[in-house]
């Protein structure tokens, strides 16, 4: 009898690579998956490594265009903020990572996908979900919620004493006093010495944007255009840019947009688990796109879309964030969402300086607020004594909420 | 028989000068009612230049103390944000301003108040809609929305022909290439040049704030106490500044900010009226003080509070900015408010430096995320394989969706 | 010079007939737009007199099809429900009516569009917000707006002599001492001696449901199925009746409805004009098919769908009331709402008796409830033991927010 | 060294009788906690069944008073209503017995509180919720979700068959093909027959509500008055009944109500653990008392309010019903409802009959409609004139929105 496949998300840090082994052990035939979403590293370097421990198959999965078109963007165009700061960088990157590792899971006929996310935190609850949604008859091993697991690795040391009695190759990095995640959106710092939330980060430890004091004293401007909210186009000509593939022109915004120091992001936010959480994020061609898209639903988005879909935008956050991104309440406000982002197009002018993005003209195609609309000389345009009416015709129930408190005495 | 009296909100600028005269000729009796709501201001020189015109009486009331602690505290406290940038500054300023001059109207026993502001903007609105739900029974007096006057005075020449006519005593100010509204707790710039939403505002237009190439090469630090979502407490060590007063502590994050070149906008917006119009704001303390409360509502705010609270407050900006302060849809989002903000106390510190607002650490009294409660040892604590029914029960849902789309054909 | 086209709303009743010669009478060549939305009426003899009052053209437009597809569908779909009672039949009407006015004035390249709606209520508002969101260069005149008409026909004296000096042929009809509108959809009464609402009205005054008295002892079963949301076939075996055609099914539910006194709501309601009104309705039709709906949702529709979808499903309703159907919007609400629709499929059986809609089953073949799927074998299915993880982290913030309250003192 | 007490809620049931016992034989001191909510119980047998079994002290709690003014009327005031149709009757039920539960476990300084509920149902989570939120440090027993207790127990022979060989007294009732809960506000009814979702319930399964066909041919006429949206009296003068007392008023209600076969639903509903379910229900006295209300609404609830409110509502529905009704969300909604629900009060005039709730008038000493208010003298009034302004002003978006549309080639 042919041995259960798992296809496991294998990342080459030591918990995944002692997961392996440990799924090895445990009789699987253990195949890798390893998620390329912009991180910076070797992935030939880590798919050796994940060979080496045994992996039967190897997979590197290029999902950097998917991750920005498809994820990124779309969270840009509906104002994803989760809690009114954090642009959901690891959050947008589960969903997509999650798929492809179902996909090979399907491909190569595998009963069960495995995952080396903490029993505490979201990306747990991110993956299982994903997996759910896409591949309800998918088994799914999570060793880090197993009690027998968790009671062989109760750290660190232990990992790395089972890594050493099996010849693991494990990366020879010294432990960092905090844990991160990096993908093409952003770079997330938490737990270890950040669990003090009255303290600040150490400076060093960023890595995509630099300190505001080290930013150069010269501003870049930078253009970005958009196609139904969709960044189509941006282009630095002091800098000699014009580019226009998703992928190369959110690169050049992370780069442009550390440089100046942009995107940073301190904060304690909500789980879904339950548990507060103290997170350090940096997130800089996101956090130039959302201001730029910001602004130009200023001149090209209707006033009760906006209302709308402002007030439906926390919910679409909060989906993102705990997992939600292949549902049926995802598809719902995605529905209405994309209806609001059509010919939400132009482009805004950016200037980039000192940690700040500072907006300065858009023009739009699809303009809201044209020369002809605004001097409305259409049907007879704005005419002032119209005001009269509309103000008289809402006061009237503020009047009559008035009579009655008097009336009733109760003021 | 008496002369009718009628109350008018007085500025002393052209426009309001130019109504007192004409209310004058149409045969009342006029009270100027001057409203110090912290602009800078020379407000005895203005009382005599409406006495000067003609006012019988003139009240100069001193309404920033109320400014700060009824009107831009809670609206700072309820994440009030119209169309995700604008603060509020102005849409704030109106109802202490028609409060505090139906107080007079009522005590002069006037029959009318009237003001001068135009009929395509949202002010006329705010003051007529707080005016009908203070004192239903007050006639309003809007000259600006009045055919005969619209068609006497059809630009500032006609103004200025009607000021030198009667001899009415006017500020020699040149005309600014756009109109600017001042108050504590912002200054704002609209029309004339900034009409075109394609070119940048000039930079000497700026009043509060500093370009960000003049600011200062140190940062200043900052602490900002809060109680119960409230602004009780402002340190700078590095200052030697330690205030408690509302408008004392507001007062200097204004000039702290200004200095460090924070909380300029520059955007797009919709009016009531529905007209799409320009805005610029300079808010540098109110600027700060949202980015402090929010920061410190991440320790302490309930996380299911926080997503009712702000899907609310895209509405409460929207109460504010179209007029409804005095309104019981206010009351009903304001008791719920009120509720969430009990609690929300502790400190946030704070880095100003080039147009940043940095948060550096927060704590709270009643913190939600304390060392007792994330180690979480009462009652059992986080168990981590509590998360696998936690997630196993959330994922159900998605596994029968999924099923139905593929037994239906759906995908 | 040839005149100017106007294209009035033309409904017979003595108001549009004097409003027709009044037009005329202005100069305008008068074309009379009449607009059967399934109301009992002559409408060859309505065209006639028309014709005899001077219109140049008359134009019958049956909208019935039209407006049971694409006006009352998606608004029972989107569980359109105004101030929880009103099934908004005549806002529904609304802009059916006035998207088949506008087509006749641009084939017929009018200058104009008229109707003879009041100025104090909803319709006016109606029609000429679908206007302007249809045609927005198209003028609009409202004679029950005009000073100069309003002053010339004071009441229904004034009309009726205006029409016997110039010869108008009115339907010889005693007034009626309430004023009552018609469509497939429902008949609504409203003012005169309804506008106290602490009477009842009378029994007599209802046309299309019989008086609970006056029901039958037995009841008749039905079956609606639904494909996506639409109703597609209505089945009634005791009675013979299987019917697929939309306008015959709506109209065969009336029947049966009004039949056992189904659908009558007696309400004071809101009106966009800032005044409340009582209106009095028979929906019977619109009430079963919301009935089986939401009962077929039960089963078919996700859970956190059904969340979003109801708590826009006010705002949907309050679109439609305002008279915002041609709007973005509705375009945005809609976009989701049909997403939520998609595999609303199945059967309801309901049994209509003595003015209830009992439901007594449903089924679906995209039932999210059959047994494979809450037996849970699926993919392990649903475990007790899961329940125990999903509560505790459940309660993880409600332990945190009581130790806080207690912490600090608050109980 | 003494037992480890734990409180019990018993209800004298073959479950928590075996439980009872069990816990006895785990070693703990079990005191028996039986809450009366109204339910026809005999609850002096039901304490003497507990203290045959072993209990070491029994509380019998009359909680129907604080049902009934702290759930269930501020429930109905919120126009809680889940999924559209349960009115909640089991949901509210639980924290007030919960409630009674904590203070017996506080005052008898118990170890831990034990509930019998099942693990698949809503009640396990909404009692465990309460717990927590109530005393987050006290132990919860929940057998129905342990393993080894699911092992022994697999159904009702074993329980049975435990009862017997324990020597546990057991009501000698056969078993239903059904499990029923019932309280004051309302009788459930879910599994067993129930679960196929296509078949109706059986005529004699109902037990408060008659058939209605049962139903007298005469009708009732009530009037129930309100204050500040609590019912303070009802009147049936043709029956000789005036009460004030609210579980007097309420009880009559459900009488009167049942007698006319008001208040049965019949639903598949989605339960917080992820699926759906059937569930039946009768709630005579609460259908009336939500109609009654929701119509006094109508004249006494200011618009914008009552918008707000009703977006509220189905969040404030599940909250009740995912047993939230302790948290800080709760109160949050709750200080928001509160302020809607003053001077909502008055009388509504109800016909019941043949399950309809017939309203027939309705009286309000604040109501925002009256003569005064509805001429509109005050202030200048209502002018026809205003509404051109009005509607002019709030086409302005729809003519720019439909003008870029054109211009765009959108259409």
């Amino acid at each position: 009898m042919s041995k259960k496949k798992v296809v496991l998300a294998y990342s080459g840090g030591l918990d995944t690579a002692c997961i392996l082994k440990d799924l090895l052990m445990r009789g699987y035939d253990v195949i890798a998956y390893i998620a390329n979403v912009g991180q910076q590293e070797d992935f030939d370097e880590i798919a050796d490594r994940a060979r080496a421990t045994g992996a039967s198959k190897v997979f590197v999965v290029d999902l950097t265009p998917d991750f920005v078109t498809e994820f990124i963007f779309p969270a840009i165009a509906g104002n994803a903020v989760y809690e009114n700061r954090y642009l959901l960088g690891t959050s947008l990157a589960r969903p997509v990572i999650a798929r492809g590792q179902v996909e090979v899971a399907l491909a190569e006929d595998a009963h069960a996908v495995a995952h080396g996310a903490t029993g505490k935190g979201n990306d747990q609850v991110r993956f299982e979900l994903a997996f759910a949604a896409l591949a309800p008859r998918l088994e799914v091993i999570a060793p880090w919620k197993e009690p027998d697991f968790l009671q062989r690795f109760q750290g660190r040391t232990d990992l790395l004493a089972f890594a050493k009695q099996h010849g693991i190759p494990v990366e020879a990095t010294a432990e960092k006093p905090y844990s991160s995640d990096e993908n093409l959106m952003h770079r997330s710092y938490e737990a270890g010495m950040l669990e003090d939330p009255a303290s600040p980060p150490l400076d060093d430890m960023f890595k995509l944007t630099r300190s505001l004091e080290e930013t150069p004293d010269v501003w870049t401007d930078v253009t970005v255009h958009f196609e139904d909210a969709v960044p189509v186009r941006v282009e630095a000509p002091s800098e000699g840019v014009d580019l226009t593939d998703p992928v190369s022109l959110f690169s050049y915004l992370n780069d442009i947009g550390g440089m100046h120091g942009i995107g940073r992001i301190d904060m304690v936010e909500n789980r879904f688990v339950g548990i507060k959480s103290r997170g350090v994020y940096e997130t800089p061609g996101g956090t130039i796109l959302h201001a730029a898209l910001r602004d130009l639903e200023g001149i090209a988005m209707d006033r009760e879309v906006l209302r709308l879909r402002d007030m439906l935008s926390p919910r679409f956050a909060e989906i993102i964030y705990n997992g939600f991104w292949f549902s049926p309440e995802m598809d719902f406000i995605r529905a209405a969402f994309q209806q609001s982002e059509r010919l939400i197009s132009g482009r805004v002018d950016l200037r980039l300086f000192k940690g700040n993005i500072i907006c300065r003209g858009r023009e739009s195609t699809s303009s809201l607020y044209d020369q002809e609309l605004s001097s409305m000389d259409v049907a007879g345009g704005y005419d002032q004594e119209d005001a009269r009416g509309f103000i008289r015709i809402n006061a009237l129930r503020l009047k009559a909420h008035k009579l009655i408190l008097r009336k009733t005495g109760e003021e």
